[in-house]
């Protein structure tokens, strides 16, 4: 396959960027900008531009031009535009969450594998270069086992009309934890607190725990209410532990050779006190140097190769489903009052898409 | 009553600093430092002093010249070694948490109620210049109704020997939760969710959810295993929102006109999406001066003041009691899975100690 | 007029930005990007633009539909493509520093004086939300008097290969400094010490020193060779003293009610040390809400609307004048071990342009 | 010798902190505190102290328990009180600056010589874990070559009665320059700014501009009407460039991989152009861990072994009268508008003290 024609579903919130990055990326030719409305796709391709201008998504999907399309437009309507698409035969990149429920998100990927069409979730941050070094750095065993995680996203974020803060906020944090754990650790349980304090109806500050196999912890704290923005993550492993403070862009990651560490019985001789039983590592912080790169473009990148390469991409489908399951599970803990409910376990695939 | 004399119990890791600073307080003198090991309580004093040491409760309780006493031991001997003192009729200063368990402590509070004597907390945090300021601001209605708090205390800490992450550090977020809160605004309830990633034999890391009445939640995460040390605390108000950055004390604090705010029915018309029922204020952040003085001085001038007026000092026993209702409450939720369990309520003391 | 037909010349560093935010601005019509190199005028502009390139200046002023031009070529070639556009009869917005030389920059004023034509210069930090408001603020008296200025503007920089640190960097402070001073402040003699500690064959590393009418200091240091990256301003009033951190989005501007006062004698009586003489004050700090836009798409609009207005844009030809006779002081007073030398004084226009 | 009996001479400012680390430091036995004022210093001291207080030099040094003296008084009278010490045959430690003119630190530093008493500075810095692992790092060749050194030290200071702020806060940084150098670079001239905006009659604000042997370039900033603290030092060098903030507790100390590079005309082939001579490095950053320790508790051992090890100390009388030769030039540059002034260069003992 040559150049990949492209159309951008949705010239919303996020539609724009995924123009910007569409018309930046070789390989990529981008064939049109299609919303419901016409105006509005205009306004954001701006007056210079030789992209056409669809309010149709059936004319899009009829132009035999048209390979793939990025879908950018609200979760409830990814079943229906999407299934079109891959109905179509058009590969798929669409906008976290894959869709509204587990359930319609199996569809996508059953779709997806039939026709052995690309489907692709717009994870961003795993594709900035903070995940990419977290993902090596974890997976390879560099700071040993996973102790726990912790995730902080708050900001005056804007309160969303369809989903709460758990569906609008968590689904980056859950695809990073599912990115960068190592085979084996999976999650298998979660816990959910929230509050609407200002009555918007769902709500604005929740808490998520998270058991993973293995017996460690992970929490997610997303709030659209803070005054000040927050988005930190620390990873704590048994011999490194690494602190990702995404708004301080000349220092993102520090990991710190910095820990507690248990004793053997055989060390401490007859001695049991706990405190006796561990030992403090106050070693060297290092951060590493980090290439500056828009995370969009190797989104673009990756769905691109992942087409031409027939595999499936970073992100696929069954990613999209790993979010669902634990969002799934998380609302109906906070249905029930915070109480631990099972996540459903999704399996790999084990064939290529495409193939 | 003119000089209060005054015996310090326990020379570890808080005695000095309590040594330190009843030195320096006027009004009081200090007579003894008192430790079962009295090498130890001889070199906390070093060479040039003339208080004496002694290895005897017993002995130091007997010396008329002795009014109060400051207790600085393992939680576990608080009750004996309080109960004691108000046998013996001293005045009691006694770090958190007040005794192991609420009935422990119920029974502190009810021995110095009998005898008129002033059984106070060393609750530090709550005589700091800051949440002396957020005291009178949110209990002064400055930030508009409470609608969360988020507290974030972590850092590489010693595992302990005896209590888990949230006996250990939990005290001091509670008691500033409670010394701040407007008056008619309880904690109800409280979920706990805690990990031993390490093998200690006790939770590391822990989160606790607070049900307040009105609705709001209160939030807090606390953790021995962070190679970074965060202290941090976010008081939402429905007016203004309270950042306290512990760690920067250039701007401790940081009060935020910034918010979401709920519009009427009335305002918006026929609109009914959840985006239009919601209004964003970003105005400008004040951090105002504080004075920068030592906590512990003030502990000890509220300790001097509440025995020579004869009135409940601001940390009084029941707010050491109040806070063992929630420990307890949590370790209970911690040990049952993380369900919401209720919170005992403390009543207020009707009448002044030394009545 | 209706909409200014605009080109740009100079598909290099900062090209594409004019490139992007001329696009982006109503009443502009952006007609060609303009480089020696057409090739790389074409990457600019990507594969779906609508936009002309040309590697021909003469080609481009030729057309009548070209009513402005935005030049963005190296310093040396300010004079001859400016005045070329000038003679043609264009409006002209450039690049600091408006020349290579004060002489040469005093041509282009007096030829576009002469024509009635607009000359700006795309002083891009004047039009940033921090900047408006300081100068509101400073030159409203909001600060008091200003007593010091001092700027540090270092980081990783590219070594240029035709001007040193001081041209390179040093123009953004000093237009800032001009853009807020009350008027009657006015820069009368800088010095100059640079160093170039890898051999790069200029100074790498400088710090200017100007005195002001009235006594106040302002000092710049500029930096190629700081691993880390600082932008920081201090403008230090009688009153209020206000800190600049450009790094800080989340509160770039912070306003501090603290400093030393001096008190009359008369206040202090008998007393004469100096001790007794001053007072402090430690008042709040309020850090205003600024709203977020970027600065370049104000540039743009201030262009336009001084040339649809006939009026001199807010950083008019003079402005550029200034910051080369600073410039130029300053390298004489490098040359000489650095000495203290005189600034000339560049008149203010007492016309519009256009007139 | 055995322990060694001090005074402290002075109960300011600094007095009490010696006093304290005294009492702390083994080998030491404190006899007395000695001031003008005897309340000042019984008030120091407290009720609970046996430390003797007096209010005469003279019975002081007359006592022969009394092995040595730490003098805190203002700099004028440095000459007489430590010259009565050292002729009563006591060792010295003085507070920075050596004496209020290198002529007399000359003649305090020849006395001590004369008699072989250890005459020592008081440049707590120096002794800080930060500069001493600076020392190491730097004097190893640990950065490789020196390129520059840049300190800023600023907030909202004690206006002195007699001193400016140049030598109130300079001579903390040319200390901590002059320990962390090379062997072999030295300061040769020195060039300084100041100005008093506030009418205190005394420079409030200063720069100095240090030329050093290899033709680096030092700078210091000092200034007492800041409203915030900064206290930044950066010392770049060839391999590497440490950047010490200490307001930043958890991570004084940043070494970064990251610089500018010449390549030699050979690599460049017929390339001429600087940009082209350049090569940027962009490595990781490493935070030592430091451990914490007070600083001053490091200079009472110091002064303790220099005595009984008969060796110079770390920081001896040659080294007050360095910062007092760069001190004088600087002053007198200020007096003469900023021209560069050469610094008089202090040759190294080449005998021990007591010999």
């Amino acid at each position: 396959m040559g150049t990949i024609g492209l159309a951008v579903i949705g010239a919303g919130y996020w539609g724009p960027n995924l123009v910007r990055n569409a018309q930046a990326t070789p390989g990529l030719r981008l064939q049109y900008l299609c919303d419901l409305d016409a105006g509005r796709a205009r306004k954001v391709l701006g007056e210079y531009s030789t992209v056409a201008v669809s309010d149709s998504l059936d004319e899009v999907l009829a132009d035999p031009a048209v390979d793939a399309v990025a879908i950018a437009t609200p979760a409830a309507t990814h079943l229906p535009v999407a299934m079109k698409a891959l109905e179509a035969g058009k590969h798929v990149l669409v906008e976290k969450p894959l869709a509204a429920t587990y359930d319609e998100g199996r569809l996508l990927v059953e779709a997806a594998d039939k026709r052995g069409l690309t489907l692709m979730l717009d994870h961003t941050y795993c594709y900035t270069p903070v995940v990419e070094h977290l993902r090596t750095l974890v997976r390879g065993g560099g700071i040993g086992s996973v102790q726990y995680l912790d995730s902080v996203r708050i900001n005056l974020g804007l309160v969303q009309p369809d989903v709460d803060v758990l569906w609008d906020l968590a689904p980056h944090d859950l695809s990073i934890f599912l990115s960068i754990l190592p085979d084996g650790v999976r999650p298998i349980a979660v816990a959910a607190h929230g509050s609407d304090p200002i009555g918007a109806g769902r709500a604005c500050v929740a808490h998520l725990t998270i058991e993973l196999t293995g017996g460690a912890m992970a929490h997610v704290h997303v709030n659209w209410l803070s005054p000040t923005k927050v988005r930190t993550m620390i990873i704590g492993g048994s011999s490194r532990t690494v602190v990702w403070d995404d708004l301080n862009p000349a220092q993102r990651l520090a990991i710190y050779d910095r820990g507690v560490d248990r004793k053997d019985a055989t060390e401490i001789g007859e001695q049991t006190r706990a405190q006796t039983m561990v030992s403090y590592r106050t070693g060297d912080m290092v951060a590493p140097a980090l290439p500056e790169k828009e995370a969009l473009r190797a989104v673009m990148a990756e769905f691109r190769d992942s087409i031409t390469q027939s595999r499936p991409p970073l992100t696929d489908g069954r990613s999209g489903l790993r979010v669902l399951s634990i969002l799934e599970a998380a609302s109906a803990s906070l249905a029930k009052g915070g109480v631990f409910l099972p996540i459903r376990s999704v399996e790999t695939s084990t064939e290529g898409v495409n193939a």
